[in-house]
């Protein structure tokens, strides 16, 4: 393999496939990213054998070949190296890199110790969508993910792929979030519903990698799912287990309908929240004669403090409702609006948070029990 | 105590009295910042009993006195507070802080809880210096600076005032750099030299708080040291011991002289290190006909690389000498020349790193011996 290659150009695909490669493998190979030669550009790959990641940049191939090499050191040279072209160049299993005044040989292991990146088996299952629309999507969903693997079956993302829409959900217990897209949002051959559920650190990547301005082809069989356009390739496992079947708990309708700021609704819970405890509890009761929402929390050793944000508010005033305020925080700033709605059942019931002028997503959360 | 404040100020005001303030003391009493009305300002303060640091800012001030709170709970409402203006009133102990749609109270102690911040007692001794005279000198010798308390005495900064120059310097016994002002930079009432050494916390919060474009005042007694402004004091314990006579390793002339470019130097070294191992060795060697420095660096599992640096060379080809790359760069980063001068004499003595134009600083490191 010998090839010339601009410094970003390969800055910028490494930095795509970083973090399929694993620093702290039991199995060394897995540190390498492999490099080679294909249809007359550069491919590079990392894979951790959950996630795999590949991605093509453009550069002048003198010779085909390909070589593995450890990514970190090549990744730490290619970062700062201060010439706009680099020469890349194998010799057995190393990989030797010149620029003008620099010198580099990196040892790397038989391309045959590289992992086989699997292939989607069934490529029938096919769906095309905008990157940007993809991307927002998941970043909507993404927080509500069960960090912890307590419960595979929530610690990913639920793509739902219904005849006429898709739905894409997470939740961790505490609170839900849902995006439904309809069929003018994308194309596809899909002719019957199913449903997949993605790894958070998938859906991570993704949000990282997808570029907005291009168009992402999924495929999918049993047991993974590729998300590819003409640069990269997102392999991934998929979670094995069902998705709870979640739509039950969306409330249908409100004792209380707030309006308010999201802007302002951040701040407000911002400052409040220098108060609240532990448990991270802040209170919501209507206030100033229904015009106004006061949001207060109090701690026996600090003090405590309240804020009135105003608000359009429609039903009946019922009563305090205590919240988790990291997970009001996270609710309010998915929303794209300006103006948001919050809906409320009174203090043990699930409350909504969602755009005044959207309906294609929402976040559910849990109110804290009063104790 | 009642007052008004612009967020701002009060923010910044807080900002400064910050690192003053010790979260985690065996004395709850340091987590809070003292609150007094003072010569028709508002003066903040906050000590950890080694360092205090009080803060003078402007406000409208409707009834004088004095409250002492949370320092973090206090900081965190100021900085979430989306009001330009804010209302502080003492009642008894607690802080009330009002905003138009914002309400807290802020439980505090007794006001004669809190630590009386000491007084310079002689105040004989006094040095006038401009803010950013002192900021770059103490810039220049911090990186030195010994991190650990292994030896007492050189975990500080020196501050050696002779008849007409002051010189500053830190050393943790790997490196030095010592910086020297003379008495046009600086006016003084003092008669004899004498030795402080300044903790390192103390310095860093020099370079933090002090003002580029004001006069800064120092005021000495033998166990204390304090620098201030109209707006700022700064006062800090001093370390007590002999600071190391660390002139006689300074190397008086060279075997070796290289006029190097800072900027490239510093990407050459950041680049070769790629491949150095835990003990940080990077070889330097003249190269290609005396018209260039080669870094070298090697590692018997990932590979080896070199760079080579123009260089204007002087004196004779002394072989390969080894320094730990990190100490070159800390080095190379407080030089303010485009171009640095590198003296070495050969593999075991001490190098220098200095300015091509500027004698009134350096800084040494010894090289790290070949085994």
């Amino acid at each position: 393999m010998k090839l010339i290659v601009l410094r970003n150009n390969l800055k910028s695909g490494l930095s795509a496939v970083e973090r399929a490669v694993t620093e702290n493998s039991a199995l060394p190979i897995l540190k390498n990213v492999l490099i080679k030669t294909f249809n007359n550009r550069i491919k590079l790959v990392g894979t951790n054998l959950e996630l795999g990641i590949s991605c093509l940049v453009s550069g002048k191939i003198i010779e085909e070949g390909e070589v593995n090499v450890p990514f970190g050191v090549l990744y730490g040279i290619i970062n700062n190296i201060d010439s706009e072209k680099v020469s890349l160049e194998s010799e057995k299993n190393n990989l030797h890199i010149k620029t003008d005044n620099y010198n580099a040989v990196i040892q790397g292991v038989s391309s045959e110790e590289f992992p086989i990146i699997p292939k989607i088996e069934n490529t029938e299952y096919n769906l095309e969508l905008n990157g940007e629309v993809l991307k927002n999507s998941l970043l909507k969903v993404s927080s509500s993910v069960q960090i912890s693997e307590i419960r595979p079956e929530i610690s990913g993302v639920l793509f739902d792929f219904q005849i006429t829409i898709l739905k894409i959900a997470a939740t961790d217990s505490f609170r839900l979030s849902e995006v439904t897209l309809i069929n003018n949002q994308y194309t596809t051959n899909l002719r019957k519903g199913f449903k997949v559920i993605i790894p958070l650190k998938t859906i991570q990547e993704l949000i990282r990698i997808i570029p907005d301005d291009k168009q992402v082809t999924i495929q999918i069989d049993p047991n993974q799912i590729l998300f590819k356009n003409e640069d990269v390739e997102i392999i991934s496992r998929l979670i094995d287990g069902n998705y709870p079947d979640y739509e039950q708990i969306i409330p249908k309708e409100f004792g209380l309908e707030v309006q308010i700021n999201k802007g302002h609704a951040l701040n407000a819970i911002k400052l409040v929240s220098n108060f609240s405890g532990k448990g991270n509890d802040i209170l919501l009761k209507i206030a100033d004669g229904k015009k106004a929402v006061e949001i207060y929390s109090s701690n026996q050793y600090l003090g405590e403090n309240k804020y009135l944000i105003p608000a359009k508010i429609k039903g009946d005033n019922n009563g305090i409702v205590v919240f988790n305020w990291r997970y009001l925080l996270d609710g309010l700033k998915i929303m794209d609006s300006e103006e948001i709605i919050f809906g409320m059942n009174g203090e043990s019931k699930p409350a909504t948070i969602k755009p005044a002028n959207n309906q294609s997503y929402f976040y559910i959360l849990m109110p804290i029990k009063n104790s």
